[in-house]
């Protein structure tokens, strides 16, 4: 059997391999990205549940329409603007079958192969993967502390006339936690606006805000419709239920529809009706402050016991917010072996190379705070402490 | 702003712009594809949905493995194996978003440009819609009230050595109704046993047989893992909820779980627990014979009002099953002219000239008869028998 030439793009990793067994119950894992499951909402998305089959089974288990239900997508759009400082409508939002949906879509729609896409150095892995099917270069645009540094993306954008995406996540990398200043935004949008080059702005933690103010997005920015929002329930309500947004341009998103017409038809009708009822009947700024307090308390264990446990020749971030911090060990060591031994004594995390698209960076590592509960953190630091010690000595 | 060149597939018709007005109440429409929604089982989803979350609904609301919920993978196996006479385990079925994505999904693992896809003539539309993204060129192989003919498809694998796929819809099929007869499928099996080229069986109509045997699945004569067997919960129980599954070879399978995961990371758990807590509840079976009841009566009604009201050079299918039959006017009537007519006396259905990937066939039309009541059945098909006969006189 022959197979497309892009599936030599889509084979398992050995880490995948090592990291199965995390699904172990005796495994403290900092490896996945997974919210807290004790703090999901059941009972209130039973009731949700409940509402919405008692007065509208029959349209809540029928074909809907691609964009997505109306009065949900309003309440993204009115609950983005208040957030984000953009004005946008109902017919500015898609519904899509999680943000994973929306970065596969963005591939099918921009890229042909050998197409560059601009991106952080790290970025997000399941992004890397949706691109690669459409055969892209990844050029990665030089980041630090404050995000991505605009200077380089310009010079990025006038040397490479192949250049037709730029993705992004400014608030609370995956996988580095980092969230970009106001003046590192205003300035890499002052450079997209002066192209026509689509931006993925995606953002599927900033609501998982621990201190600080919200920034403004990059798309309140945008002066040419440049930009795509891209948000998701996954880590406020239920990431179990697949239910996003892409917010941009309606005649941009048009072409969203019609490739996601072609991909799976609508998402699942029931779960926007159910999300819709569970907004209606409940407060979900009420609920988040309560994930953050919770996720706050984790980080702050997590970044205590890596003060205290860690090896001086470590770095890490201190995020304020979001699900990750992002460690960087000594360059000759290898995160790799740290996490096969680190495994015997029954800790995982994800090693940081493939957050690199273009490879390398072996040393580094992401570590997750917000599925264990504090005193896992502590102990399981206390362990990776020890571990890589024995490698950085 | 530079779009992948693959988006010049993707357009809206103007027939898609003539069809927005079926949604109207006033209009008697055999256009869509709907279930009927009266029969949904909007009671039982109800408890389903409250037991799910009654006893796992942390797990529920979770992130879940792309292949699909254990229990629920067997259960479609075991109802698999007994309809079509195959023998296959858990790890013979992965849960999808709808067949639709698995469509999407054959296209990314099979096809590059150029590559052809050998298909029925008519074919299913979103069929044709999910694989052009990928650039094939579609091959009609030559199909009668039978299913495909064999020597036909044995020809054009012989002639063509950029065949990559076989995609086939041989239960009630959606466009004509029709339904392949078991020499037809052995045949067809012969042929495609004789290469490595993978077959998708696309099924979603099977279970809506009104009379006659269920035939053997062309999987069950497959000699080399060649055929995946795609089925549906959309039209037995809820297509809102977008959970379908691909049988097939556990190797074959993994490349689709790659695929998958970078296109939406799995597909909804709460909705997987949901339908697998509704098998264990609820008798399906017994659901499916109230569906097969109705719909056989709407049938009915449809067909004898043809009988009775369509013009005498119109001819048409007799489905044993399935949502829809098929017409053929005159070979210079086209049926895009009758359709805007028959909109004016408020009765809508799709041309069928749009079934055909490679055009032609403006003469046909596709009426569907499970989304309407028997009385507006029989008024729909008078009036558009008074169209008709303005047109083929």
């Amino acid at each position: 059997m022959k197979f497309a030439s892009r599936m030599s793009e889509f084979e398992g990793s050995d880490i995948q391999e090592i990291l199965k067994v995390t699904a172990r119950p005796d495994i403290i894992s900092f490896g996945g990205g997974l919210p807290a499951p004790e703090l999901f909402p059941v009972e209130g998305m039973k009731r949700a549940m409940e509402k919405v089959l008692d007065e509208t089974g029959s349209k809540a288990l029928q074909y809907s329409t691609t964009e997505g239900l109306v009065p949900l997508r309003e309440k993204i759009a009115k609950r983005t603007n208040k957030r984000s400082g953009t004005s946008l409508g109902t017919e500015n939002v898609l519904i899509v079958t999680g943000s994973q949906q929306a970065l596969d879509m963005a591939g099918k729609v921009f890229i042909d192969e050998g197409d560059v896409i601009l991106c952080e150095s790290p970025t997000y892995l399941g992004a890397i993967d949706a691109f690669k099917a459409y055969g892209p270069n990844f050029v990665e645009v030089e980041t630090d502390g404050e995000g991505m540094v605009s200077e380089d993306l310009a010079r990025q954008i006038e040397s490479n006339d192949r250049v037709r995406m730029v993705y992004v996540t400014p608030e609370f990398q995956n996988p580095t936690g980092v969230t970009w200043s106001e003046s590192r935004r205003r300035s890499f949008m002052e450079v997209i606006n002066r192209y026509d080059i689509p931006v993925l702005e995606d953002n599927p933690y900033g609501e998982l805000r621990f201190q600080g103010d919200t920034p403004r997005s990059l798309q309140s920015f945008d002066e040419k419709g440049n930009v795509l929002l891209l948000g998701t329930f996954s880590k406020i309500l239920s990431p179990g239920m697949r239910v996003a947004w892409m917010c941009g341009e309606k005649e941009l998103l048009e072409r969203f529809v019609f490739v996601k017409q072609a991909s799976d038809l609508h998402t699942s009708t029931l779960s926007q009706y159910q999300i819709n009822a569970f907004l209606e009947m409940f407060d979900l700024d009420e609920h988040i402050s309560t994930l953050v307090e919770v996720y706050r308390h984790r980080r702050d264990v997590m970044l205590s016991s890596m003060d205290q446990f860690l090896p001086e020749n470590v770095c890490y971030n201190r995020p304020e917010g979001g699900l990750f911090t992002w460690a960087e060990m000594p360059e000759e060591v290898s995160a790799r072996d740290v996490l096969i031994e680190a495994i015997e004594k029954k800790v995982a995390f994800v090693p940081g190379g493939a957050f690199y698209p273009n490879g390398g960076h072996e040393n580094t590592l992401r570590l997750n705070f917000s599925n264990m509960p504090p005193e896992k953190i502590r102990q399981g630091i206390e362990i990776l402490g020890r571990v890589m010690g024995s490698f950085t000595a």
